[in-house]
C-alpha cells in the first residue's frame, strides 16, 4: 500500500511554521531556519512540489551524515564595490541563497547592479523564490546555480554537465512580476519515467542512449543522458550557468561537483550568482507598471493556436497557483508531512 | 548569371581600412566609421559573414533613405554609479554597441560590475565581437539585443516577439575565450530555404505554419513562424532579452519595434543590454587560465559518439577562423566587396 501521495492541505502560515520547526530540529539555528523554510515553502506555493518542502527528505539525509553542516553561516567578501563572493561554508543551499539575494539586493541599492558569486552551497532550491522576492522589493534578477553532472557535452558521450537551472525575475509594481525559472533539458527525467510507465516511445530529442546517439526509447533513455534544449544551444548556456555559478565563484565546476547521491556525506561545493538590477533607478513605479502591463497585454492578444491553451507569460500559472493556495491551503503530501512533522518534535 | 558568391580575400588590416572608409562614405564621423568597421570585421573574421560586412547593403539603405542617422552620437545618462542608460540617438548600431561596451567596461573596472542598457539603437552586429573585445581587457560578459518581431507566443499564432539574440563570454587569459553568441530560434530560416530548395522535409521542431501549428513543409514554415528552442524555455529567455533589452532600456519592444524591412525610413528604436564583470578582481590571471584550461580540457576528454566531430566548447569553431583568416586573407563575396568600394570612393 502506498499513501505516500496523499495530500494534506496546510496553511501557508503553519507550513512555514512547521518547516522552521523542522530545520530547526535538523540543527540549524531558529534565523537559519526560518529563512531555508521561506524558500522551500514558496516552492510549494508556486506549484513546484519537486523543489519545495518535500526536499526536507534529502536534505535532512545530508545533515545527518554531515554532507551539510547545519550550523555553518555564510561569508560574504566584498571584492569590489557592487561584486561580492560569498562562501557558503557548506550550509544549507536556501540559506546561502538567501544570503546571497540580500548581499545582491543591497549592492544594487547602492550601485544600480549587483553581482554576488556564491561557493561552498548545496542544492539552493527552485530560483522562482529568489527572483519573486527581488521583484517584490523592486529588483530584476538574474539567478543560477551549477548542479550534478547528468548532461552529456554535444558530441560526447558521458556526463560532464549539470542541468544548471537558471532563472530570471523582472518586477510588475502590480504584483503580476515576470519570472522565468528553467533547467536545461528539454524535458524533466520524470517525463521519461512516465513515458516508461506507459510503456510509450518519446520524441528522439529528448534523451540520448548511454553511447551519446538520440533514442526513442524510455528504458535506454534512462540509462542515458537528458538532451539539452537547441542543441549546441542549450549545451551552452548549461555551461555559461556553470562559469558563472562555478568557476568564477571558486566553486566546484563539471565533473568537480561531487554527486548528491553517490558522495552523500561529502561537501558538493555547488555555486551559484545572483545578479540584481535596481529597477526603481530607471523610472517611477506607473512607468514601469505601465509597460509591463502593455509587454503582458500584448502577448496575451496573440489568437491561441487551441482555444483552451491561451498564450501566457511566464510566471502567471505559478502567481495563479500562490493565489488560489494561499486561499484554499497548501498541499503537502503525507510523507513529506510525516517527515516534517519528525523533525519538528526534535526541536520541540 | 549570378557571381554574387565569388569571393576575393583580403587581409584584416585592409578589409578594416575599406570598412571604415565605406562608413565615412556613408556619413560617418571617422571615429565612428572605424568603431562600426571593427564590429563588422571581427564578424567576418569569426565567419560570421551574413552579420559581418555585408551588412554594410542593408545599412547603407537605411542611412540613405534617413532609417539610421550618420553623425548621431550616442549620449550617455548615468542613472546610478554602476548603471547606465545610453540614448543611441538612432545611429548605427555597432556605434551603440560600442558605446555600450565601453561604458560597461568603464563601471565594472571601477565597482566590479557595469550594467548599460541602450535605446533609440539599430542593428548592432552579432554578440561575439563584443563578448571578445571584453574577454581580451578580463571582463566576462552578458549581452542581448531585442530585434523585429519574427516568433509566435508559445500557443499564439501571430509574430510578436523577435528572435533576440543573447550572447556570453568569459576570458582565459591565454586567449581561448569562451563565446556562445546564439539566437532563441531551433535553427535560421536559411535552413529551411535551403530544404525547401532540396525538396525535402523539416522536422517538425523549426518552425510553425501561419497559423502557428508545427509544419514539416519547408514552404508552410516559410509562411509561417520560427519555433524558440525548447518551446516555452525559448519563448521565455527572448522575452528576458526584450524586457531587459527593450523595456527596462526606455527602447521599443514587442510590436513596438519597427520593421527593418516595412519601414526602412522609420526608426526601429532597438535596445540592448550590456553586462560587464571584471574578473581581475576574482583571481590572478594564473589561477584564471588554470581553471578555464580545466574547464575546457573536462568537456573535451568526454568521447565523442562520431569519430569526426570532437567535442567543442563554444568559442572554439570562431576562434579557429579568425587564426586562419588573420594568416590567409579574409573572405568577402563580390556583392559586399563592390559596394564597399562604392561608398568608400564617397569618401575619397
Amino acid at each position: 500500500m502506498n499513501n505516500n501521495n496523499d495530500l494534506s492541505t496546510l496553511p501557508a502560515d503553519e507550513l512555514r511554521r512547521l518547516g522552521t520547526q523542522a530545520f530547526a530540529g535538523l540543527g540549524l539555528a531558529a534565523p537559519a531556519a526560518a529563512q531555508v523554510a521561506e524558500v522551500l515553502v514558496l516552492a510549494d506555493l508556486f506549484g513546484l512540489t519537486t523543489h519545495g518542502l518535500s526536499r526536507i527528505e534529502s536534505y535532512g539525509e545530508r545533515l545527518a551524515c554531515g554532507g551539510i553542516s547545519a550550523l555553518a553561516t555564510p561569508v560574504e567578501e566584498q571584492v569590489a564595490p557592487a561584486l561580492a563572493r560569498l562562501d557558503g561554508c557548506n550550509a544549507v543551499g536556501p540559506l546561502v541563497g538567501m544570503a546571497a539575494l540580500e548581499a545582491g539586493m543591497r549592492m544594487a541599492g547602492q550601485y544600480g547592479v549587483g553581482l554576488v558569486l556564491a561557493r561552498g552551497s548545496n542544492h539552493f532550491g527552485p530560483i522562482a523564490p529568489y527572483a519573486y522576492l527581488a521583484a517584490q522589493q523592486g529588483f530584476a534578477s538574474i539567478i543560477g546555480s551549477n548542479a550534478t553532472t547528468t548532461i552529456a557535452p554535444s558530441h560526447g558521450s558521458d556526463a560532464r554537465l549539470g542541468n544548471s537551472p537558471l532563472g530570471f525575475g523582472v518586477p510588475n509594481p502590480n504584483g503580476d512580476h515576470f519570472i522565468l525559472d528553467m533547467a536545461m533539458s528539454v524535458v524533466a527525467r520524470a517525463k521519461i519515467r512516465n513515458a516508461l510507465k506507459r510503456q510509450e516511445s518519446i520524441p528522439d530529442t529528448w534523451a540520448t542512449d548511454s553511447q551519446g546517439r538520440p533514442t526513442v526509447d524510455p528504458r535506454a533513455a534512462l540509462d542515458g543522458f537528458l538532451l539539452p534544449i537547441g542543441g549546441h544551444k542549450g549545451y551552452g548556456l548549461a555551461l555559461v550557468v556553470d562559469l558563472l555559478g562555478g568557476l568564477l565563484s571558486g566553486a566546484a565546476y563539471l565533473t568537480h561537483v561531487k554527486s548528491w547521491v553517490d558522495a552523500p556525506d561529502e561537501p558538493q561545493n555547488l555555486g551559484h550568482f545572483f545578479i540584481l538590477i535596481d529597477t526603481k533607478r530607471l523610472g517611477s513605479n506607473d512607468w514601469l507598471q505601465a509597460r509591463m502591463s502593455d509587454f503582458a497585454a500584448i502577448l496575451h492578444l496573440s489568437p491561441a493556436v487551441e482555444a483552451d491553451r491561451p498564450v501566457i507569460v511566464p510566471g502567471e500559472i505559478e502567481r495563479e497557483k500562490m493565489r488560489h493556495y494561499l486561499h484554499a491551503g497548501v498541499p503537502v503530501d503525507a510523507t513529506t508531512l510525516a517527515l516534517l512533522q519528525r523533525y519538528a518534535s526534535r526541536a520541540a
